[in-house]
């Protein structure tokens, strides 16, 4: 689970409640047109800008900003340095055996693709194929997010208007004015709290995830190549823990291969 | 027809009414002066900042958002692998029969510049043009659509403004400013509904349906191109597939091909 | 006469006339100051942020938003087309004798580039420099429009405050609050109304005729270099066509050429 | 001098101060706080933005945008083609001298390189190094003016709430209810002004001077180059002439070389 | 320490105190619930729309904008030739003893590799993708509190509708309605000076000092690949004074190297 994701929902919640509940009175803030109007305009204009599929399957999306990160770049480098040893003694189609060890997809494909062997250029370009085409589909996920954000308060702003013609029009018994106008209001409460606190901050994460896939997809295609082209461990250690920011790097990581190192190797 | 389209503005019109309909007074939100500025502004500055056919063809433009999306992909892959079969039994020759029975006329078309013999490069050339010059036209009826949708609120606004301007000038009668206050706001309501409702999410599905289009036909000339360079049905199944979502594709499409099968030939 | 742009501007002023002469007394819209604020203010920083030469240029500008689009398409493919044959006959250098009833400069100068022999890259490379330097000259017109369009409402809001801060300091009798704020709003009315009635949008069709001129420069530019290449009249229709959106193509102008015609020369 | 932007500032502030006079009481709107708050506000936050010599040089910077521009095409032009002139009677050696009397130091340089020996290629590589550096400094000139344009809004705004809450807490006097939130909107006023008079319309004069100045040194670059290939001066006259507005182009610039004049050596 | 970060924070956080207690009573200002949704509801959408880490990170990364820029580019010029006078008597090699006196990571590195007997095009594909992964990590950094930026002035506007729901509902008693309103607004004022003094500004400092590491980076690397190329360090002075701003070039600095010193050794 991802605990920032929750922590942070369960807590913007709770301090709007707690607000809420000092300073006014729970019922006055619960609406039924509110939550018609925003939680249905923003469904519904989501129908009329996606299909069916995209919306339905949005849903699925949200989940994943509530999910861990699968991609641990520590877990992958160590498996693939275990492999680039592997490698080393028996040989790429050494490596069949364990293929069918490696749990994500993504990893066992690209060894499968080298055990096949494939050149590089090819494993290159289907790997590389594969990451822009899931990069085209979460971004089409986070845009539903991005809209429903930008739709909320539209839809809250027309709640408001619509209770506020209404009550404009008989203004009869001013001790009314103050409830209707409140009534009103709260639409707008529904769309910013709405927009602010779920949908653009779940597009956020859903964007923040796709870069971490990204980048951990980009680590996999390197240390495959690096395998076949035969590398060292010691440099292929370096060069993937390049790819991490340096406060994550493991004491040790990043130091220099011994003197005898060429370096040429690492340029492959 | 376009289910969610339909849904969907049926749907946000129907909320809007049981709003109005419990809270208000359904002929206090009809006012011809809001449709008048907000129908009729909107339409003006279409007319200047595009041209006469643009700004009427724009109509045809908004009904394929209420349309079914006509590019089928499993569709177009199937009828692709049974060409890719002819093709090798027959010869590419062997495809102007099956040519005649495409009645998608971008398929046709590639398929016709197959059979009359010309070389990769060209077909590619010739249809990439193609898809290049379709976008630039939607992105035009895209673009009517999302400057409608700007200049909605702008001229509700502006509605707003008359009907202030003329309501704060005689406010000696106090029971009078309520209700032309009400008036006043009807118009910048009008606008923020006809934005939200209409045009921003239609222009946002044309987008949808245009990035769906160009999908389908990147599908096609790989398709196409793929048979030229005779590859083997099994392995243009997957390369096609590849373009498909994989919530979308159907069991058994992805399966590796048989051990023999080498992986070179997915590379042309 | 663009009569889009001439329909729009006069149809949107007599709608707006209209609310306001039904509602309210035209007098209390004209105000002296909200024209001096809204019409100097944007004058002003329209020099500042240009020199006095663009902003005087400006006035020329917007008029092309009301001629007629100059770049006939079809008119032009005809012409491309006569002179595709007559150079089959007579050689480049029969143009010579043509290229005097060429009334277009744009197209003079690159027949005349042609006749005098110059090589393809060169001649593409000429004209393409004055399509870039065109394009960005138009940018700087569109840009003076698009900054008054932004520039109107901020100094509609300046006189609103201005006419707010004096109105709220004496308040004494409350029956001059009303037509205070009135006159007050009137700027803000005058803003809303010049940027999205008349800047924003001619901003949009010099846009739009930009695009049309690049288009219409690109067919000319296609045509001349496929006449120096000795494209058969039949292709070079086909081809420049393809220019076309569909709907505007005529009967008969996209058939494919008879069987023998080499589809390879269309590639050139 | 800048003529249209000391026009254009003078007659903004003008405006303003006679629609204040006629309409109000020029004290009213004389405030300490709201001068502290924005005045302040923006050079607090261009200091966190930025650093103190940044700061501190945008002084520098902003009075270019009231001085001339120093960059005389027609001029340039007129320089170039007599060193053109020269260089093919006397050899490029003969520049020397003619370049102590070249007062621009871009184009001085330029012709020391030339005079130097260099090839092509490293005189174009060194002066356009100069353009791209010149216009990245420039861009942060006119980003710290950007910033304070949009600064200055929040910061009248946050002038004016301070003043509503104040005013808001004590309301036992109704009659000082609108001199109070007349003094709490001169903040909001004062923002508007600096913004959208000073500031957002100096960085974009500022950014307009920037393109002016590209263009000539693209000039003098092109002009230099097309010398050292001993280009004739009518066809340099040609060449540069292109790159000057057409409106600015003087008689009989663009007039094509008589006959014999090959017009490959303009392709250089 | 950042000067221009301590002094443009105290003084705009002065100058707001100096309003609040000139005008009107500072305990009116601070509000618990306030402090609660602005703080609170910019740290949960932080937490949802980032991870853990980078949320906390960030209060690291906020530290660097108040640290003094530790990118001394006249420092690292002055390191560069004196290497570089070093290699010309000594070789290559003869920059390993010097290497270890070098503080600064990124400039100990690149010499590491030379000294190591790399080639030029690696050692620039090692240092570019350095300097390409730590702007991409700085990037999220900005993000972060651009992000809190935008957050900020949303959560004000929700604690003041919160409050004047709860307001409207009740207003039997006029004279509790000024105080109430009072409170409500306090939350928007937070959200802008929060936005506008605190978020924003830093984001950009942030940006700011990105740019001047990309900067003194870029010029090491180019000094390091010039010293392998055995450039003079007349011209190397001359070439890497080229990415200081004119005004701070130290005098002398950028003279043209006598006569005989060829340009293009400067071309490498």
């Amino acid at each position: 689970m991802d605990l920032a994701t929750v922590i942070g929902l369960a807590s913007g919640i709770a301090m709007i409640l707690v607000v809420i509940l000092t300073e006014g009175n729970l019922p006055a803030y619960a609406n039924l047109h509110a939550l018609l109007l925003v939680g249905g305009g923003v469904t519904a204009t989501a129908f009329i800008m996606f299909d069916l599929r995209t919306v339905v399957g949005s849903i699925g999306v949200a989940i994943k900003a509530f999910r861990e990160n699968s991609w641990n770049l520590e877990a992958i480098i160590d498996q693939m340095l275990s492999l680039s040893k592997l490698a080393r003694t028996n040989g790429i189609l050494g490596l069949e055996e364990a293929e069918k060890q490696i749990r994500n997809p993504f990893f066992r494909r690209g060894i499968q693709l080298a055990v096949d062997g494939n050149e590089e250029g090819l494993i290159r370009f289907i790997m590389a194929t594969d990451v822009s085409f899931t990069r085209e589909r979460h971004a089409l996920g986070q845009k539903v997010f991005r809209q429903m954000g930008a739709m909320a308060p539209a839809f809250g702003m027309i709640g408001t208007l619509i209770g506020l013609v209404d009550m404009l029009r008989n203004m009869e018994d001013p001790s009314e004015i103050g409830p209707a106008m409140s009534v009103a209001l709260v639409c707008t409460l529904y769309g910013a709290v709405v927009a602010n606190l779920v949908f653009l901050p779940i597009a956020n994460k859903l964007e923040f995830r796709t870069k971490e896939e990204a980048l951990a997809k980009q680590v996999i295609i390197e240390g495959i190549i690096s395998i076949l082209q035969g590398m060292h461990p010691k440099l292929l250690q370096e060069k993937l823990e390049s790819f991490v920011p340096p406060g994550m790097r493991r004491p040790g990581g990043s130091e220099r291969p011994s003197g005898q190192g060429p370096v040429e190797e690492r340029a492959a």
